[in-house]
């Protein structure tokens, strides 16, 4: 759905131009550690790690549907919005990097989180002190330099545009980075008081999800592309819409979704006491009895597949799970109604059309 | 010796430009986080803690200085300049949160560093789990914070130059950047290694204070002036020297200083087995006893005043204290030889010859 051809070579997708500008990128910035020291190979391969072992590129991908709203394909300025699109992976590479330290998870993509990766090679080398702390602490440092490389990247992609519509993608790139730190706070306030309140849980999505990864994404994409008030008004809505949806649907897959396809443990949001509407609404429509299976199970890291499953039941039983595939189905019918009649180009309309539905199925 | 006035305020001194540009860029920064969430307030109370109490804006100071190298005393974009010039300590309040995380720095300036304020928030409040855990994820979300912002705040003042100068001194704040995580994953990499090499510790030295504290700096304000390659391979030499000078002077304050200017119990840097220049030259210089003490002191967090008291005879013994000394004679020696007869205005020139002996002798 999100490819599209590169006249030079027609096999070329979206994902793979994304992944060139990437590699690209990180290889000039490895010979500038390298410089300065061979031991900076370490770090210059953990930022590897962090940016080129997958992912599905979903921002980038919002940013390019957001300019082609606005451009025909090929337009001038394609190359240089795909690689500003892609810098948005390595300020995502450093959210990823630093939450992995924050909530001690281990994996990440299936693989091992760059904060153990450090602490491995640590212990490999039989160096003294703590593993964890050197793990821990060479990830903070490569969040930083992540996080500042996004940047660099993003600016000198803009740097070929109009100046007026680099102004305005930047715009929306600083609200971003400003915006997913407040909802990772806001997020770690509400899992840390213990609430499941579904407003909360709602100001959560919006700001770590709905804003960061789909709305500023496409408004990224179409102020760049000098796209008009109104496009944005289309886009921003839309954009509110589907990464609602799209939050919702991986908080089902969190606690029902195959572990082979979300690469994490069954039932790991429950054991990890995730704040998600769905618990927050079971929690609304619980009886006494389920109330208490509720509090004893959430944020329970010793949950058995069991007690997992007796879960599973309560949150269908009090209606959650109803709920929230209702709520999905109609923020996905809200974002096609958002596009509708709008004044997009034909191709980009037809793409965030199907981006709305694999985000309400999550089948990227 | 930094002064210079204002005309609407003769008594405004540099460093209190600098703290009001802090200050009105946070102020709205806060509002724009409390816009979002009234729970963000604890964000902003912690970014205004972090940036606003104390230090001695000693890059921005050389910023100003590189740029008045070039300019005149109010000249046009010199409000701009010193914007931009601020901004770096927001950057530096980024490294310094994320390093006390990492170093488990209980203080900072002498008061409970960011993590510790939430950590101690999240005692208070009687929230469950782990203080600890909550103090380090807040602060690891303050630092990108700071990160992002200090890029944003830098940026908006240089636009206001001509295009060719906001390029010269973006250039050196994207060095700036990378070269800091540089110097403290290498300086995390000797301590962690246990090696007490003199020429890691110079390199160590060379790009975790030289570069990021003096000679980028520097080379910002030039550019940002529009400063001629001489002007600014006079800088790079002076600020090499005198960034080498003041982390030399550090290093033996940190062992030798009187905790009351330092702000730190005296021999902390022993205990934390900090790999200076100063230890490695005394490990070179020692005989088998000296050699057994150093081993088993230096890293030793239990080690006793008469411990300390003894480690600090060792240095001097080995003549460690003396080449030190020697070298920051040097250094000063050689930065002042650099400004002699260089294409500089005056006043620029006189107050970088003041800010020398001020960096050798510790005495901002």
């Amino acid at each position: 759905m999100v490819e599209r051809q590169d006249p030079s070579s027609p096999a070329t997708t979206l994902i793979d131009r994304i992944g060139s500008e990437l590699s690209a990128f990180l290889t000039e910035r490895a010979s500038l550690l390298t410089d300065i020291s061979a031991d900076l190979a370490i770090l210059a391969e953990a930022a590897g790690n962090a940016v080129l072992s997958g992912g599905k590129r979903l921002r980038p991908t919002f940013a390019y549907w957001g300019w082609r709203c606005v451009q025909p394909a090929d337009a001038p300025g394609e190359v240089e919005l795909i690689r500003a699109a892609a810098s948005l992976e390595l300020l995502h590479a450093c959210a990823l990097v630093h939450d992995d330290v924050m909530d001690s998870s281990e994996t990440r993509r299936g693989k091992p989180a760059a904060h153990v990766r450090f602490g491995r090679m640590h212990r490999a080398q039989g160096w003294p002190g703590s593993s964890q702390s050197f793990g821990e602490a060479g990830a903070i440092l490569l969040g930083d330099l992540l996080l500042s490389w996004s940047e660099e990247m993003f600016t000198a992609a803009v740097g070929y545009l109009p100046a007026d519509r680099a102004q305005a993608a930047s715009r929306q790139f600083d609200l971003m980075r400003t915006e997913v730190v407040a909802g990772q706070f806001l997020d770690m306030l509400a899992q840390t008081r213990g609430a499941f309140d579904p407003d909360e849980a709602l100001q959560v999505i919006e700001f770590k999800t709905s804003k960061y990864t789909v709305q500023r994404p496409l408004l990224l994409g179409a102020g760049a592309a000098g796209g008009s008030p109104e496009v944005a008004g289309v886009l921003s809505a839309y954009g509110l819409r589907i990464g609602e949806a799209f939050q919702l649907r991986d908080d089902l897959l969190g606690v029902f979704g195959d572990p082979s396809q979300t690469g994490k443990p069954a039932g790991d949001d429950l054991r990890e006491g995730k704040r998600t509407l769905l618990v927050a609404l079971a929690f609304r429509g619980a009886d006494r009895t389920e109330r208490a299976l509720l509090e004893s199970g959430i944020g329970n890291p010793a949950l058995t597949e069991a007690a997992v499953a007796e879960l599973r039941d309560v949150l269908h039983r009090t209606g959650a799970c109803e709920q929230i595939e209702a709520r999905i189905a109609q923020r996905a019918a809200e974002a096609a109604d958002s596009l509708a009649g709008a004044p997009l180009c034909p191709a980009a309309a037809q793409a965030l059309s199907e981006l709305a539905e694999a985000a309400a199925h999550r089948t990227f």
